[in-house]
């Protein structure tokens, strides 16, 4: 089940360094083993931002909700889902 | 080079229906053509709304714009349109 | 899996009086039948509009699609879903 | 009578680790008394979100205000309060 | 119990000048009558548009919704409720 | 002359309690004193939000400017004046 | 006593072209008699846009909306009220 | 030539309360001046909030910019310009 | 002195083909003459929409009026002016 | 391939001087490289902000997306990008 997901980073200022080291290292590990397991199959970045533009695809809502929610950076992020399903013109 | 495409559908209501059906088989086989072309590789429905989310990969801005500006049902559509690049977190 | 899904009703004005009270009685026999498979759990009404604040509970995205698609009173509607899950404080 | 409510919780960065432990486990307990006697039917949260949507089902408006303001997490939320009453279609 | 109700108006153009003429008559009766019954206690309009801005006084969301929903022009309207409650800082 | 005036508040966090406490007092303070003089003739809480709906009873823009302005709250408010006059349907 | 008033025109393509011509001459003797009595000082085009920026002078609220209201192109306007009132670092 | 401005002030809690007077001081100063030079030909304060409504007289888009740029509290202003052109009905 | 313009078009579907067509190149003709006189040094396209992004080049707002009022597909645009002017980092 | 970028400026109250200082003197030698090389072919100040309006030729949005992450002043922006292509009225 596919939902499409926007996240746009705003990670403060005033964050300690290494935190915030610390913190994108554990949000890209993250993300690559979600997409190695077939989860997160889709993650570009926004031209001229700090945002990802993400398909997921899992097996509830549920499942969503744990996954985003424990983003490491999910705390400096605005989140945004929108459910998507198969379109009529596809030809997958 | 990728593009994230909304297309939002209003079809006036008084469209005749041999043209309207006309027109929404004309697209389907103009946006399957793409799909097969390796132009159009992503088209979701958004649930609950007569939309969709898509993603192109096209050569140019010119090369997009030709491509949108042509679809059937262009003259009923809102179309947003989004610059994509790879994400540093993407395994691909 | 639950979805929360409000619709706002605009009925042109010059619909057949005969189409417009058919659509509205297919509408609710088809929200009713919907009530009773338990895929509907709760519709309101939102004071002062003619619009409903709905909550689905379906097996996945193609099957909340494939409903909203279907009301009678569709063309007519503007449909916004809002994916739901479990909240922690919940006692249920 | 039943009220439809959002809640979006914003908890400053800088609130000490104690006050906010404190304070969410506060909203628990306050949230589940109300939904033990009835008066907070639903919540559900938000997916990707540190939002809920809930149902009331209070006396008055000034009920409904009383309970509000008294969340623990009031002074960290935005609320929105939409009335509701009983759907023409509904079953129950 | 109080509500607080704008109601702006856009009654179409090509509306038959007596339908339309009735319909303001029979508005400005039902609303009369209300506000004798002291159920409408406050309609004002605001400067510079076909609007007002009103204060209901009901027993019930429900009873609000129908008195809302039978208003003349009620087809012709966009109507928004704000529940309010008294003001700890009000001499009333 | 009556203008309907929206109140919202949002003290800071970091303001000192006993300013605070001090400020909140002064303000009721001067509300009700206008309130006595028919200035302020009604003032409503808003449901779930640290928010007031008023309608003032001015000579001019410049009377009302000067009690707006030195409302003791005013530098955390945002304000939001709307001038309304006699609705042709009211019976007052 | 000033108000600043915003206007945007949209006329409806299919009005006829007498009755168009002779609204829009009417607009502009009415406009112009209420300048020449001092209470609309000022009027001017926002460049690009059927649309003007006004000031209006007079004794009421409900001096101004009798003179919106019986603008002859009233029906094809979105009209916006602002009240004024002198600043500190005028000179005038 | 006209241009349209309006300015929102939000002056920071903790600036110093010398620098805080001494701008206000400034920006007066420096408002008054280009009063009396006849390039801000109208400053009007908009009722209810830290704002005002302007009308510059100036010769270019360059000579406009200047001015607004260096305003004393230009870095706590949000400002919005609008360029205007005489309107055919005035009779100034 | 120039100004920074987008235009949006929406042509109505119904407008008789000829004079659509006729708009369309007295459009083109209007344009192209006034990039020929420098005064509309820049247009683009904006991919995915009926609408353009220019520049114009003028001696005043009133010029800048002037022309686009006159544009011949003016009555279906909605156009959108911001002044500009030199950049500090422009190597121009 | 040209798109059109904004940028909003908003650089905190609290920077360090000498930081600050260092960061413009730095964004604009950045720019003006660019712009040399042919690929800023346009920036322009927006007229009363702190925001330019420019114009990238890039040979794709990759290339486009490390110009802007790179900006020295990108931390304290707020940017937005909208692809653009030749208009079929352009003389160019």
């Amino acid at each position: 089940m596919l939902f499409h997901v926007t996240m746009d980073v705003d990670i403060p200022r005033d964050l300690d360094p290494d935190v915030r080291a610390d913190t994108i290292a554990r949000e890209k590990a993250y993300s690559q083993d979600l997409q190695r397991q077939g989860k997160w199959p889709h993650i570009w970045r926004v031209v001229g931002k700090y945002s990802n533009v993400s398909v997921f695809d899992v097996e509830s809502t549920d499942e969503l909700h744990e996954i985003l929610w424990n983003l490491p950076l999910f705390p400096y992020m605005t989140v945004q889902v929108t459910p998507l399903c198969p379109h009529p013109s596809s030809i997958r």
